[in-house]
């Protein structure tokens, strides 16, 4: 008789896995806890799930992600090979889950950072937005006969002083109730949710499961969404998931979406693609740690104001009309389900609240992230996604304003611009000799340049003196990589020969015009504010940089090219996805869900598109660092520019 | 060409409707807003709607609820009669719904007769559970760009003084509420909706339609459902339909109809079966006062602990085992549609709280009604419906029980026994030679007795010496009335000549016996309450008598047969029906919605089937009056018992 499992033995990590005849690689990694990229969710589709075979027996469809010499090398897809016998496989440095390409940071780790760079980090009590509580209750009698609900509701009082009256319930836990005690000897445990003004209790169960308490924070940006899986209980961070948002078929940036949902009657499916997004990274998640969906209590999302009325089924029509009202900010804890969200059957989902139109929960989550309600010193938040929020304050007053930086610095609208993926330029050094020294996520053969590479790249074009500060190129330098063509100048950053699209990467005179314009938006958007306040850049004291691009973006070349103030580098603190950060935080502690709307309601959003002082902002910061270079002395003194 | 309206005019109201031609006379009687008697909801299966025709042209169809005679007489069935030309109708008192058989009684009369009976009656203020708003909202601007949710929050909270955080709202309301602000120009009208410890905006429409508000309550009866239509923005009772509860089919009691539930896998059945009840009774009552389904915007039921767990889909088979536990005694505000009852999509459903397993919402709601929880002196309340519930107390205690009566107050398990319809027997009078003189309802042909003929038969059979204080005929007596049959003796109260059946009515011994053990169990549970509290019928201030039964009971007979303690007639009130009462009054105001939760819980709940002195008290009150004819020294005199 045959054996019907089988082992894979998987390298360089050693581990050994055990599996069911017929499974595939993908399953075999999963079942041992083993990031393999597969953005399709295994279905052959993506491709990223490349494996080496060392020996042993496979059953493989053919797929042409695989090149005939990567074929001849062994390699496989990892969701495509059925394991038949016991297996070798090696996964290769690429195939890993390349969480470097979504930016996917841990509480634990930020937490640490973030406590090195600001005195104040106070951190919220562990009281879960849901909680899992195990009651005895005590036994009826003819001498005790008070209802079954009544009897939860007095226990759940005595154990967690929570008012009786503000106990309530869903009609499902209440008809299942009196089945559940007495199935249960009245030994139960209780899922409390957070609703505002009352705590419901979402869910009862026999025993004690109160450890089996796990809830899933998400932040829900405009291109990629990433999921963390919290054991709410513990106050743990387990996995992380990260996908890129579905919605980018119908435009790339939000603005688009509203148009096309608009056009295309398509409301209810801009809904769907991103609520599957979340299903889906929920179900990956669930599956490699082995949680019932039934013990997912609750979601937090943090999204813009645009992500967020999308997910709840919101129009968002009005966002991109004068005056640009959100249909609603603060939005109530709402059943996952209604939303379409699959978790517990009664789990709740929060968002975080928006403070105005272009200013969305996942900058409140941010500020929240950072503290900024407790903040002693004047402080920057800068947010840079798809689109750049801005935040200014302390902890007695914020102010914000989106700027529309534009999706340049994610690489779209630049000629040979591409998202943070392997294979993208993600730094650049242009030497004395117009030479280019380059570095490559992934340390892959280079397809394109991503946000991060493209500032580094204009900083050392501007350095090297092949553009000037007004971003033209200086056509009289000695190099062969500037050159003419069908479109005007551009600068060769890396030869066909050595690129994996087998073609030329440059930049053109119009990419360079583009970027100039977003970072000119970035900065008029800063000084904006600062203006406001009667404030200057001297009065900051402390610049947190958030979002996907803040991980690679050098400080020195956002200074340089005039992106960022002229501070300090010392002063400038990477704090990462702010936005996942600050929905874990509301998660794990009520009081940080507080604390957000608290936030949320002290911030004046600026509109920058009403402001003359912006227009004219924006006009000077048009320039290398800007028109007025004594705002950037550091700048002079590395220009040389008196 | 052929006028295709038709004026149909009604005597004796004298009231002259127009129809369309080829509608029924019954339609014709609701447009004009008289009420006829329809129970089947004008199928032509009850015959209860018969008319007589004066002149005019009809079309009707052939129904064997008209006999021969009846036809002759000009007899048709409004429901089943078409209106072809213009008509004379007269409604015959039978069939003007007869309230009387229901107990409708409405809440001005009530408050009236119950002001003169308490000294300290206290109205509640107007404030209706669930409230409509008419909102002038702020129009936005690039300087007030608060969101449309929270720029309604905030005139919500301006017009009525809810703070920010209790105000909450549903799903539906958000998603439309960017269109509706929009196209009704920031004018709209909120229903906001009690929800314990927040407000919910239930509903928004455009426009001023704050005079829209309806509302429903339900008094929900083991035999009938009794509802009320009430305008809530103007605190009025509109109009009033009563029905049986269909549940009956089932199980005359609730106790078999929990068996039936349990052993037939019959729940959601019982259910729908009351759901549907209470849908006709507001589709009925909406389509004669031409008020919208979606401007009724909540519904609150009163009803006992069965019948409240039936509505709401609670399982009630814990209820008949012991220790009796009710699945909820306090059962939080929920949506309408989610229990099936089609109101506003988003409309609210309250029940009173019930205090425990077979003392309901309808004694809260009772107690509430004769504001037990402001009454300075002693104070009983008896509740005879199909069930018998006692509350003895004052503002300050309260203790209650529920006699386990049975239906033969309803007529169901005597021998004649009917329920209070037409034709029931509902006053006796025995004279010294043994005659009998009745009265029936609607003065029609006596087809059966109901419950307080028997009550009054009783009590003459006992006065006229027909029987002793055992219950025991006297075979001695000289009347033939007093017969022996088969089953032993009987009287005979009518004679086959005179009734509708055609068959004697008569009072057998064991209809006798079984009347005795139900107002002997009346007496022992108010008896027993009184021991407990320390306390004797000499302390009872006020006693008020509420439900169906009351309104027909000859006091005197009740306190002669030893159903009422022996107190002075004076001290006697009729309340009505203070279930239906109780719930105007919570829907009117959520002051007194609180306050029926109050009393709920500041209620003493005594078993009595565990209760020794109570078997004591049962047997001893199991004669006429009593074996201690000292507890009735008025009943002595009356009988000259020495």
């Amino acid at each position: 008789m045959e054996n019907s499992r089988c082992k894979v033995h998987f390298f360089p990590v050693d581990i050994t896995v055990e599996i069911e005849k017929g499974k595939t690689i993908l399953d075999a990694a999963y079942k041992g806890d083993l990031f393999i990229n597969a953005l399709c969710g295994g279905d052959g589709t993506c491709g990223k799930c490349k494996v080496v075979l060392g020996s042993g027996m496979i059953e493989s469809m053919p797929t042409a992600h695989i090149s005939v010499s990567e074929a001849q090398k062994g390699y496989v897809l990892a969701c495509s090979t059925k394991v038949i016998g016991d297996l070798e496989v090696i996964i290769p440095e690429e195939s890993k889950l390349d969480k470097s390409q979504i930016l996917v940071s841990d509480f634990p780790q930020f937490s640490g950072s973030l406590a090195a760079a600001t005195s104040k980090v106070e951190h919220f009590k562990h009281d879960p937005l849901v909680n899992k509580i195990y009651l005895e209750l005590p036994q009826p009698s003819l001498d005790d006969c008070m209802a079954d609900y009544e009897r939860l509701c007095k226990e759940i009082m005595v154990k967690t002083d929570i008012p009786l009256e503000k106990i309530t319930t869903n009609f499902d836990v209440l008809k299942r109730l009196p089945g559940i005690l007495r199935s249960s000897d009245w030994k139960v445990t209780v899922t409390l949710g957070y609703r505002v003004s009352s705590v419901e209790i979402v869910e009862i169960q026999g025993g004690n499961v109160s450890g089996e308490n796990y809830g899933v924070a998400v932040d829900v940006g405009t291109t990629t969404v990433v999921a963390h899986l919290l054991n709410l209980s513990r106050g743990e961070t387990i996995d992380i998931e990260a996908t890129y948002n579905s919605q980018i078929k119908y435009g790339d940036d939000y603005i688009q979406r509203i148009i096309y949902a608009a056009q295309n009657n398509a409301m209810d499916l801009m809904q769907e693609v991103l609520v599957e997004d979340i299903n889906h990274l929920i179900s990956t998640l669930i599956k490699r740690n082995h949680i019932s969906i039934h013990d997912i209590s609750a979601v937090v999302c943090a999204g813009n104001t645009v992500m967020t009325h999308f997910l709840i089924g919101l129009d968002p029509t009005n966002i991109r009309k004068e005056p640009y009202l959100p249909a609603a900010s603060f939005v109530p804890p709402l059943r996952a389900r209604e939303v379409g969200i699959k978790i517990n059957n009664n789990g709740l989902l929060y968002t975080l609240p928006c403070v105005g139109a272009y200013v969305g929960g996942d900058i409140s989550s941010g500020a929240l992230a950072i503290r900024l309600d407790k903040a002693d010193v004047l402080s920057l938040l800068i947010d840079i996604g798809t689109n750049g929020e801005i935040v200014l304050g302390n902890k007695d007053w914020m102010v914000c304003c989106s700027a529309s930086a534009g999706p340049a610095f994610e690489g779209s609208g630049i000629s040979c611009g591409t998202r943070a993926a392997k294979g993208a330029i993600e730094k650049v050094t242009i030497t004395k000799e117009y030479d280019v020294v380059y570095k490559t996520i992934g340390e892959a053969p280079p397809g394109g340049i991503c946000g991060s590479g493209l500032l580094d790249c204009l900083a050392n074009l501007t350095r090297s003196g092949v553009i000037d500060r007004t971003g033209n190129f200086q056509k009289g330098i000695n190099s062969d990589r500037l050159r003419k063509s069908d479109n005007g100048y551009e600068f060769v950053l890396v030869d066909r020969s050595k690129t994996s699209t087998k073609r030329d990467i440059v930049i053109t005179q119009a990419d360079i015009q583009n970027l100039m314009r977003s970072k000119a938006a970035i900065y008029s958007a800063i000084s904006t504010l600062l203006e406001s306040m009667g404030m200057s850049v001297s009065n900051i004291e402390q610049l947190y940089l958030a979002g996907g691009f803040g991980n690679y973006l050098d400080i020195r070349s956002a200074i340089t090219i005039g992106m960022l103030p002229d501070v300090s580098v010392s002063k400038v603190q990477f704090v990462g996805n702010t936005s996942v950060i600050g929905a874990k935080m509301a998660l794990f502690s009520k009081d940080a869900y507080e604390v957000a709307g608290i936030i949320t309601s002290k911030m004046t959003y600026f509109d920058l598109m009403s402001n003359n002082k912006y227009m004219e902002e924006y006009i000077s910061a048009n320039f290398l660092p800007h028109t007025d270079i004594e705002k950037f002395p550091s700048v002079a003194v590395e220009l040389m520019v008196s």
